[in-house]
């Protein structure tokens, strides 16, 4: 119970707060507790028994906390022991507008909603007679521009996945030379046996320490961790380097910029040269999982011009950074781009998933070749439904660009005093996507539980912060103050 | 309007098949309607417009009927122009116990599903309090024999990869010499560029005509149609052949017997001379997309025998064949097999999908190797529990072998009368998990919704029956009176 922040001192730091947040910010989540609680050292004895029982069947190796959803609210989880904490990790960035939202609740206890969890339909054969309004008030709604069409999916891995078949087919399509070419009886009876040329030798370049999900093609274009990929055959696909920039951004303009120089010319001659052609590249508006690695709209546009000139496609991967974190319903939004990507993926925040896109061509000349049963979940799509209109609602991505730039602040001027503890900061201007690198990371998630805050790392040593898009400006201060005591532990 | 069935019609069969069947059988599903409506063609006018307006946004392609899931009860389905329709393909094989089961209506609705729908969970690092609870009560009630462990996944495609990942971590670990033996720096390096030994060059076999779903390494073990594979870009990995028997199988015992020796010795000279090491071999029990293929138990012993004997894993799809259509409630429990499978993965009526196991050796030998953010849905699970729960309620495991044999017997006597339409009649003591082959499918299919029956194809030209684990002699009645108007028309 050390370092445990009781009640009344809550209560004391939570005054001494009130000179430097805006104590009139409406609250959006009014029922969510004040402050955190820490009771016990976490996991505690309920949390330890229950971690033993459920490891007998499953495995907990990766168990970062036990909880208890029921007793979650807002930006607070709890867990067993009557602990709860202020959560900026927000499962792995996939809880968008607050544990047990009001709003959700109604719609998961919607007559709809009944209906779609125990009537799922195979939307590709037998689609519900709502569906393209669901798509059209719902996922389609938010398409990023350029895009107006959407193929539904599970999760980030097949999303990426369901994108690489349609780069696929759209690039032999090119070189068939149009929708209307048949396939030969080779390609037939070659594609059957996993050879050319049915099944080509062709490519998606990704980045180096991108992440793309965990399945076999995804986990191919995927370069963050050995421990993510080893033992597993893999796709003999190129990766070009992501820019190393150096922080703080204004004091290495030159440098950074030559480094993205760099990075781009690397790019287009592995395009260019690569043994086996290239279809598409994938690239996340920050790479998230590897280590929140940002680069400039410069070098995104330079990208989508290197793409084009080469008729390669561009697909990005929004799966961590869509859905309003960012200051942008959409990261990519921030790069001003006239030419669209050819393919935006989604997943977490949206509680859905698939892959946007607007050119026709990338619909397969033929049905059934992108295709499978499920192809997505109403259920789940009725759910980013209500997730949109409570972000609408709430004006939430002015919440997360306003009270990014707070929390930005704040940690500029706490890694003034901590400059061993915060380094690198990074995310400017991109509300709370926010990220710094520590030399004892582990340590500081760690001790982070302790005064109440539940915080995820990425890479090797980054501290990355992905609070729900509820986060204000109090939560902000609850956190600034809990780290400082992490600091001067 | 031409072969619509009429109330009137209906009734005058429906009193037609008391002579027949069992009419002291209690209805499963007292609500549902008591035979077909058909009012309009097949799609009615509603309909086409429905269709119109979802293909701008939505492939429309693969499109077969637009239906209304809230006016749809029981083994029947319903459209957007009055139509409903006898459902014997239920989503491809997807709904268990019925379109608005009432017991799956109060799980939907009870307070735990609203919490897993809008608190879904990143399972690996924050479970929720009763996962296990859940799991215990619901997935690992109906664990196949042998297994007590699970790793829960979203569809059947990403459940099979992640068991092929399973097995490619067992193989390299059993060759590295144990858990404990380090990665050696060659391998940590060569994965991150998708190289050997990191990315070991290594292989699944599958086998001809298999189906395994439809992402990249699902895809590669996929051997059902060109039209499913062309232009996708496969790891060159090995297939055996799949025994090819011929029916009705009493007539051609030994022909049968040699050509499973056939593909049994095929089947271990691949295992052991193909270029890539084999870890896993992947198998359903009836091969489902690929035409309702079937073989016998002692050809599933013989694989089990010849991969123990060469350190090779054994993975059963169960996607399509597990959760009670067979009459058992995993399909493999007709092979008797004292030694089980060391995978078993399931999905489609589970509503839920994963893979069970047994040897604790299964588990990866270090966290976050076998990791996905969402790993599962809580709500989906605790659908499968409330489906778990009806079937045993109900009994339905026995129904499906009871109504089945009704059903094979029924259509063996239509086929006497009707041989050119009824070819290779298979399933037999399958419970309900029945097909045939005929040389105008297509047609037929299309003009069993004119009578009011939905059915499904498989293969080239399979007729498959994938009718709900409610389906009763009631609904065979009906079914068969239906066929046969087909068969004349």
């Amino acid at each position: 119970m050390a370092s445990a922040t009781t009640p009344k001192k809550a209560t004391a730091a939570a005054m001494q707060q009130s000179s430097h947040s805006d104590m009139s910010e409406q609250p959006y989540f009014p029922d969510e507790p004040a402050r955190p609680i820490v009771r016990t050292q976490i996991p505690g004895p309920e949390s330890k028994k229950a971690i033993a029982a459920l490891d007998k069947v499953f495995d907990t190796r990766s168990l970062n906390m036990m909880a208890n959803y029921q007793n979650s609210f807002g930006n607070y989880i709890a867990d067993l022991d009557g602990n709860v904490l202020l959560d900026v990790y927000a499962q792995i960035a996939s809880i968008p507008v607050g544990y047990s939202n009001p709003s959700l609740l109604l719609a998961a206890t919607s007559p709809d909603m009944a209906s779609a969890i125990i009537n799922r339909p195979a939307l590709g054969n037998f689609p519900q007679h709502d569906w393209a309004h669901i798509l059209e008030t719902g996922v389609l709604k938010v398409a990023p521009k350029g895009m107006d069409q959407v193929f539904t999916a599970q999760a980030g891995s097949d999303a990426n996945e369901l994108a690489y078949k349609a780069a696929f087919m759209w690039r032999r399509r090119q070189e068939r030379g149009g929708p209307d070419v048949a396939f030969t009886e080779q390609e037939m009876t070659s594609s059957m046996n996993n050879q050319g040329p049915g099944a080509p030798d062709m490519s998606i370049m990704s980045f180096k320490s991108g992440f793309h999900g965990r399945l076999f093609a995804s986990l191919s274009t995927t370069r963050s961790k050995p421990i993510h990929k080893l033992d597993i055959p893999a796709f003999d696909w190129p990766q070009a380097p992501f820019p190393a920039l150096k922080y703080p951004l204004e004091q290495h303009v030159e440098e950074n910029a030559a480094e993205e120089k760099r990075c781009l010319e690397e790019a287009e001659k592995i395009m260019t040269t690569f043994h086996s052609p290239v279809a598409a590249i994938v690239i996340e508006p920050v790479q998230s999982e590897g280590g929140d690695n940002h680069a400039s709209p410069a070098f995104f546009k330079g990208l989508r011009e290197i793409t084009r000139k080469h008729n390669i496609l561009m697909i990005v991967d929004e799966v961590q950074t869509g859905v309003g974190a960012t200051g942008k319903f959409w990261a990519h939004e921030h790069w001003n781009m006239q030419d669209p990507p050819d393919m935006v993926t989604f997943s977490k925040k949206a509680q859905t998933a698939g892959y946007y896109f607007g050119n026709p061509e990338l619909r397969p000349n033929k049905p059934y070749r992108q295709f499978n049963t499920w192809m997505g979940d109403p259920a789940r799509a009725l759910l980013f439904r209500a997730i949109i209109q409570e972000i609408e609602r709430l004006d939430l991505v002015r919440n997360t660009a306003e009270t990014g730039e707070y929390l930005y602040n704040g940690l500029a001027s706490l890694s003034e005093r901590y400059p061993q503890e915060i380094q690198n900061l990074r995310g400017k201007g991109q509300g709370t996507f926010i990220a710094w690198d520590s030399p004892r990371r582990d340590e500081v998630l760690r001790k982070a539980k302790g005064v109440g805050i539940n915080i995820g790392g990425s890479g090797e040593r980054a501290v990355r912060l992905r609070p729900m898009l509820i986060f204000q400006k109090k939560h902000a201060d609850l956190f600034l103050e809990g780290m400082e005591k992490v600091f001067q532990s």
